[in-house]
Order: structure tokens, then C-alpha cells, then sequence
């Protein structure tokens, strides 16, 4: 563990959950380059850990994330091109993380206190879940400096109702937990002390189900959110028989209907 | 009625509404093989039905739905090839089913008591309306048994925002009434004592407004959701030019503009 | 600006904040087919006007806008095909012009007061924001007089749940603006007093940010909108980059990051 404690990510694994924690708080967790890349590292080697069932994000420090590193961006500016081809390259491997957590199979938890902005709020609204601290705040802060959030755009939107989503995106003001789980941007908003056995408990109670259909499910419901209704009812339908053939469906429902004790899950 | 008292599905029409009861309390009013086929015989009907304007959907017993007859599938796991061609089957009936609800001429309104899950809570999910009283629970539960709720995620991912959807689907936990208005997933929440008669009067207001512009304007609904905004308008205006040619648009707007009653309409 | 006061749409630019006034209280602003080129007009004027930052519309009298005038549409059923052509060509009027208000490049903030019925509350609905007073009512009417409102359900469907969506549209209720600020329709509801303050509050707070950045951000919103998740992301990562190369960005960034003064914007 020596060596891990100056990560700039940490990953923990215990009894089926995964905490990962954002770990350079003296620059308020900002996705720099070695950050995003130890993020991306951390989502692939999760990916094929079958003894992983849930993953919390969460941070070090008293904050969550502070979006993209500006310096290190600000600094490409001498490259020959400007630095168009950096910033290209920046925030395709930038969206290939968040992408990440989408594909993964585990459900991913936001475990968010203090400040989570510009790419920071996006990684909160790419979680399959989020909980906050009551002191928690949220913003898409980019407008402020001539850099509209066009990528944490693209989680924010499909996260709030097309209003709200305006409103941080023009304004770049903060919004407070409460009014951000009243929008839908998380989940629950517990207070600091709770914070960290909320997202625990949260994702136990997940690791607690069949792997199996956990990931048969999560994986559908992206890809059914694109659809049209008719071709989703097509598409869920042969997922649902699909996961009534997996060994955890048939021991499931047969100890539900013959009111036995849940099975122990085989995973998928 | 005599026959019709132990039908799976009760059917009352009254002065332009159509009761439909789920009628078997004593299974929680599962979707069983005879459940699914007397529903869509039912949708088939109120289809043709001219006289019907609105639709209530509501439940004999304590509660509302439970989801699948589980106890019907597990006993075709003995099937040659283990269930499968008949669990695809099971699912697109049931997609058939709940299709015809959005495709059904006239609105439905889910009157929802005691617990709506899985499957139930996608009939609720799937009903242009809903009301409950402050004892309703929603749930999609298949993950607790190893089958996740992969059909109902597509008409519950289509009212909810996407983490609020993802918290049921992936917890399996109880929703309150309350907190299922917050979210969309109902319309209003009474004491059990008014849910029949709100939803009544919520069907009977809808009765009494031109069915052919009701009509013209749910159809329209569901189109437009799947399309971009051009398309959209292009469509939408279609619509409306053509709901402008129907009798009762032409009575009731001259009425209105000349400040007469509101005409008799004549229906589609 | 004595020719201007009895027009049917006011237009006052100042400090960067163009206010659009629906000037006809008499006929609670109904979007005529003066109006309707009026506002136009006032759109394609706007879109090339870089000295304008921001929108505010609003209306003169006590009440928004009541939709389209129903007896200018009644009078065009004594034409040789009863109206239809005309009908035709008045709701791809009405869509054009709504629709540019989302490609108009900056935001523009609805101020509602009093009524905003039928095409009146699809324009609070195509605005990107939106505030009310707290005496100021939404409903889409047009089906209690048997045309339902098939063109402001295309905005109000990608502003509220489908739910809440179709309670308006079938109903034809009207909303109290503290439940359309819950769900979603509107941002902010303030008392009557302090409603044209804050309305320009939130135009000069937005006209104070990089108009190249606002314009770069919404353009992208409603495009990305209509994307699906990998679609959305490449598109947004160029959109990023892109506005990385701006001058504003450069800028902004470049002040944020030595911890100087923001710098005046050159715009786009």
C-alpha cells in the first residue's frame, strides 16, 4: 500500500466493493492528465474484476473535483498548433473515462462533499448513483472563464429536466445538495458524518445482489435510453429471458416462489 | 355480470368511462398467462370502443400488481430447452400489452393502491396518468431475485429522471407515494379513502372533452417524444392544421370566440 | 420611438440586454399573425446583433400570452378549402419563429406574469430560461375547446416528466407557478414586485459572460440534445476544443489560472 498512498487515485477493495478515491486534494482533485489517466487504469482493471459488485468515487480532502487542470491546458498554448491538437486529444481521452464508467458493469456510487465543478459536477452526473454532504455544491463554473462545459454538458443533461440544466450551464453559479437532489442530480444528501457510510451502505446493499443481473441491467438500461419505445420493448424483452436463463435468476426465483433463503450468487 | 365476477379482469363502462379491475387479490393481481390475455382483449375492445373517452385502471384487494406470475414461469424451466422460447414469448406478450396502453385512443389513468412492482410498477410507469393513494409502494424488485427489471426500466427510464430510475431498479427498494409524485412517477397522491373517486373524476373530466382532439393529441404524444425538434414541429403543425378540420375543433372554438356554451361534440 | 410604442412587439436594447415586450394587452398578446411577424422581425434582428448578450421577453399588461388568436383563425374558414392551407401555413409560421428563438445565439429568459396559455406557455417552454411571478398560471387550454395543444406539447414534452406533460395537455388545467417551478417549467418564482429585477438580474449576470463561449454552449445544447451518449461526447469534445481556441478562452483562462482580473470579452 506504500507506494499507492501518493496516487493520484486510490483503490481499495473490500467484501465486494471498490472504493476509489480522488487523491491529489492540494489541487482540489482536478482530472489532469495523470489523474484522467489513473482514472482510465482504474476503470479497466474493475471491468474485469468479477469480485468487484459496486464502486464508490469518492475524494480526498475536502472536496470532490475541481474539473479539468487549467494550468496544465493553459500551458499547451505554445505548442506550434495553439494546442488544438492537445486539447483535442484532452478531452477525447477525457469522455473515453467517463465513458468507462458507463460500459463498466458495476453500478459506480458518487460519494461527493465540498465543491464538484466543471468536469467535476460531469463525473457526479456520470454515476449510475450519487449521494452528497449537505455542504456539498455543484456547478458548471466554465461560462465564467469563456470555456462553456459543452462535455459535462453532455452528463448534465441527460441527468436534469432541460431548464435546470440551462440555468448551470449559463450562469455557472453553485447549486446547493438540497436543490441538486431536488433537480435529480443525486440521490440523497446526508450530513458530513454520514457521508461516507451512506455511499458504504449504498453499495453493499448492491454487492449484495446478483452480479449477474446487476450487469445484464445496467448494461440494458443505457442502451434502451437511446431507443425508440418499440424497439426497446423488443430489446429489453430478449434481455429479460436472457437473464432467466443465468443460474442466479433460476435460483432466485426458486427459492423466492418455494419461500426459501436467497441463494449465494454465482456472478455472472 | 355473473360470468364476469371471476374473470382475471372486470370491465365496467359508465357515462363515457371505462373501469378496468385487476381481479385476482388473492395472487396480488400478478401477470399471469390469463391476466396478459384478458388486459390486451380488454385494450383490444376499449379500441374500438367509441363510446369510451377515458380510462381508469385500478385493482381489486389490497394492492395493485405484483409483477409476473413467477410461480407459471419457474414451471416451464422443465421445457426441452429450459424455458426460453417460452419466457420470450411471456415478454413480448406482456410488451404487446403494455404497447397497446400507449397506443390505446383514449387516455388511462392507473389508480394505484399497496404495492405496484416490477411489472406493476410498469403498468403504472406505462398509464398516461396516475394517481395513488398514501399507502402506495413502488418497486422493482427482480434484482432481489436475480432477475433485473429490464422491461419495466423501459416505461419507468421514460418517466423518471435517469438516477432517480437507476436508485429503484438497482436498490429494489420500496418507494413511498409521496416521494413517487416527487418524482413523476405519479400524478397526485390522496388518502385511500378519495382514490377512487379522484381518479373517477379525473377520468370523467377527460371524458367530457371532444374525444377526437384527445385523440388526435395522445397519438401525437408518443409520436413526436421519439423525434428531433425540426421533425417534430413539422409534425406537431401537420397535426394541429388537421385537428383544425375535425368538427369539434370548428364548434368548440366557435363557440369559444363567440362566447356561446361549449358545443356537444361529435366524437372522432 | 412614437412610431415603435404601438407596435405589436416593443424592443429595448441596453448594456448588452435586448428586452422583447409583447405590446398587445388588449388581446392578452395573442400570437397573431401580426405578432407573430412582429416577433420574428425581432429574432432576425437579434441573431446578427453582436452588441446583444442576452433576452429578456416579457409583456406589457397583466398577462404573458394567450396563444394564437382564435378569431383570426375562425375568420379563414370561409376560405375554398376551409381554412386548411392557411392552418398549414400558420403553425410552420409559429414553429419557425419559436424555433428560432432556440437558434437564436443567445439565451433568451422568459418573464411570465398572469396567464400563459396554449402558444403562450410553449414560448415560456422554448425560452432557455424562465421566470415568473407568483400570480402567473400555465395551462395548455386548447383541449377544452377541441384542439388540443399538439404544437406547444413538442416544448413542454422536453421541459417536464411525460407525466406532468400529459396532466397539462389533457386536463387543460391551469398550473400555479410554484408547481411549474417544481416541475421544471419554469427556473425561478419571485413575487410580482421583483419580477422584471430579476429577470434583468439574470440577463446582465449572463451578459457579463463571454458572448462566444454562450453562444458556443447553447448552440451545442439543443444539437447534443439529440445525440446518442458516444455521438454526444465526440461532438462535445470538439465543441471544447474548439472553444479552447477562442480568444475569450485564451483570456478568461489564462487571468483564472495567474489569479488576475477576468478580462473584458472581445465576443465572438
Amino acid at each position: 500500500m506504500k507506494d499507492q498512498e501518493n496516487a493520484p487515485v486510490l483503490l481499495d477493495i473490500d467484501d465486494g466493493v471498490a472504493t476509489v478515491t480522488l487523491n491529489r486534494p492540494q489541487s482540489i482533485n482536478a482530472l489532469s492528465e495523470d489523474m484522467l489517466a489513473a482514472l482510465q487504469s482504474v476503470w479497466d482493471q474493475l471491468a474485469e474484476d468479477r469480485a468487484v459488485k459496486a464502486v464508490v468515487l469518492r475524494s480526498a480532502g475536502d472536496h470532490f473535483c475541481a474539473g479539468h487542470n487549467l494550468k496544465e491546458m493553459t500551458a499547451r498554448r505554445t505548442d506550434a498548433d495553439g494546442g488544438q491538437a492537445y486539447f483535442n486529444a484532452l478531452f477525447a481521452t477525457c469522455s473515453k473515462m467517463m465513458m468507462s464508467i458507463v460500459n463498466l458493469p458495476q453500478p459506480v456510487i458518487a460519494e461527493v462533499k465540498g465543491i464538484a465543478t466543471a468536469a467535476g459536477c460531469q463525473l457526479v452526473a456520470t454515476c449510475d448513483l450519487a449521494v452528497a454532504s449537505d455542504d456539498a455544491r455543484f456547478a458548471t463554473s466554465g461560462v465564467n472563464i469563456g470555456l462553456f462545459c459543452s462535455t459535462p454538458m453532455v452528463a448534465l443533461s441527460r441527468n436534469l429536466s432541460r431548464k435546470h440544466a440551462m440555468e448551470l450551464l449559463l450562469t455557472g453559479d453553485f447549486l446547493p445538495a438540497n436543490r441538486a437532489a431536488e433537480m435529480g442530480l443525486v440521490n440523497r444528501v446526508v450530513a458530513g458524518t454520514e457521508l461516507q457510510s451512506t455511499a458504504q451502505n449504498l453499495a453493499r446493499a448492491i454487492a449484495k445482489k446478483s452480479a449477474a443481473a446487476v450487469k445484464i441491467g445496467k448494461r440494458a438500461f443505457y442502451e434502451q435510453a437511446e431507443m425508440g419505445l418499440v424497439d426497446a420493448y423488443a430489446f429489453a424483452g430478449r434481455t429479460m429471458a436472457e437473464n432467466m436463463m443465468t443460474r442466479d435468476a433460476e435460483a432466485g426465483i426458486g427459492a423466492f416462489v418455494t419461500k426459501q433463503p436467497l441463494p449465494e450468487w454465482e456472478g455472472e
